[in-house]
């Protein structure tokens, strides 16, 4: 298996979906280009990608998977709309272009991303109207609470809080890479899971494998963001370079914080093994490009 | 039937049922506060009282138009928030105590929004896998489509792109108070209707009173904005008095305006009882509640 084939075939699927569904999605100038604009931005798709692997993986229905995996992903987009706010985290740029506000006002980027979550929402739902699955809106409930209050919102409040403190500690540092990062990896992973109707422990082995990957996913983003490395970061978690923040670097120094990522990828591929044995392929190929930071 | 005391039996279970809800929601400091403090605003529960009455109207499952309500009113809450930010209306009162940003500031009071938006799905979802009933969530697929990107958030997209706009025109204004008002009012109507299973016949004259209703509300926002009487309005929209907005009372008058607004009753009223007779009572209350401008 060639993951970067895979990946390109599901990218592929994910574009013309989102593509159709936004398109239909009856919003008026300019709050439909504003939505387009993010949507289409040029992320990697990696969490529908995810979603879709985990699901093909599993033998489960590729649609479901596909409607879930393009709903992550706007809400995605929209986190990263409203993170780049100047009361947020005031970013201009994002993935090389101006970022939402810069470019529609701070009114109607607040704006796309209300209507990029709702439209989430809206989307999966009238899937799910057509699916009629239970598991299907078991995802749609667990998407919901992965990117909501306890999920990655809960994240993002924590961040802003400790933005503004002085003594940001080691378990909030914790708390907001689990929410803000690993929770809707998790999502993505978990929605292709409930495509193909996975049992109890597949579900279990699958989150607990999803949390080493958004720790493995935020260590090497800190790296990269040592390094300097801009342009293979992507900043695709809106951070801000210029704050003095705790980040795995900082906190454990280079050496270690690359030893940590190798011990993590490890672990989550361990997990696979155990579970899956060579039908995680996908998944593990997925892990080794984190770790090489090609995500 | 005294609809003051039916509303005060309804406000009483929104009330309880949404303590307990954001109780559990499982949001961290200072999140879970910010959420709580514009969902205990004093706000008069118009829209899950709206799907409550329709519910018992046609004997239906009350819990369902609860919850659906409830979510509703979660989602009504964080339109508000949005709406007052500086980057929108910029309004630093809302019902006589400072808006949310105010006292939580701007950041944490786009995440307030998104985290009640975004609980208001959880949560509703949630319900609906204990109800397993297919009608709840086309119930929640419109409440969805109606808060979306062609309902409440394109009405709030148009609105402000008017304000910074020197002639908004009567196209506009139907626009902006059709989505921005009339949809989650239709919204609330309908969700009380999927909780009794109504048939496509009462779905459609619901939808048509409910237009008829938010039109209603709007006319006498303007006449009450007009009037100067702040104190009953309540400022449940979050407009910008100082603006030079289009009114009803500035196109058409304050006489005109207010025979507009007892023609706009008599079709409300009319439809109802051509749909439902003299079970319609509660409905036909609050279109008069509305007309004598309580609400």
């Amino acid at each position: 298996m060639d993951i970067g084939i895979v990946n390109k075939r599901y990218a592929a699927e994910v574009d013309a979906e989102l593509e159709r569904a936004i398109s239909g999605c009856g919003a008026p100038e300019p709050l439909i280009s504003a939505m387009r604009y993010s949507i289409k931005a040029g992320g990697k798709r990696l969490r529908p990608c995810l979603a879709l692997g985990v699901c093909e993986m599993l033998g489960g229905n590729a649609e479901m998977a596909l409607h879930l995996g393009c709903g992550i992903e706007m809400i995605h987009t929209y986190s990263l709309i409203h993170d780049d706010l100047p009361c947020m985290d005031d970013d201009d740029m994002r993935r090389g272009r101006p970022s939402n506000h810069r470019v529609f006002g701070e009114g109607q980027a607040v704006l796309a991303g209300d209507g990029l979550l709702t439209f989430a929402f809206e989307y999966m739902l009238g899937m799910g109207l057509v699916h009629e699955s239970k598991s299907y809106f078991k995802a749609v409930h667990e998407i919901a609470r992965r990117a909501g209050v306890s999920g990655m919102v809960a994240g993002q409040s924590k961040d802003l809080e400790c933005e503004n403190s002085e003594t940001p500690d080691e378990s909030a540092l914790s708390f907001i890479h689990s929410h803000k990062t690993a929770d809707m990896l998790t999502a993505a992973v978990l929605a292709g899971a409930y495509s193909a109707d996975a049992g109890e422990r597949q579900l279990l082995a699958l989150e607990r494998f999803s949390q080493k990957m958004g720790l493995l996913f935020q260590i090497t983003d800190d790296i990269l963001d040592y390094s300097g490395d801009e342009a293979l970061v992507g900043k695709t978690l809106g951070k801000d370079e210029n704050s003095r923040k705790l980040t795995f670097v900082t906190l454990y120094g280079i050496d270690k914080a690359r030893e940590l990522a190798e011990r993590t990828a490890e672990e989550a591929k361990s997990i696979l093994y155990a579970a899956f044995g060579p039908g995680a392929e996908y998944l593990v190929q997925t892990v080794e490009k984190m770790l090489s930071r090609k995500y």
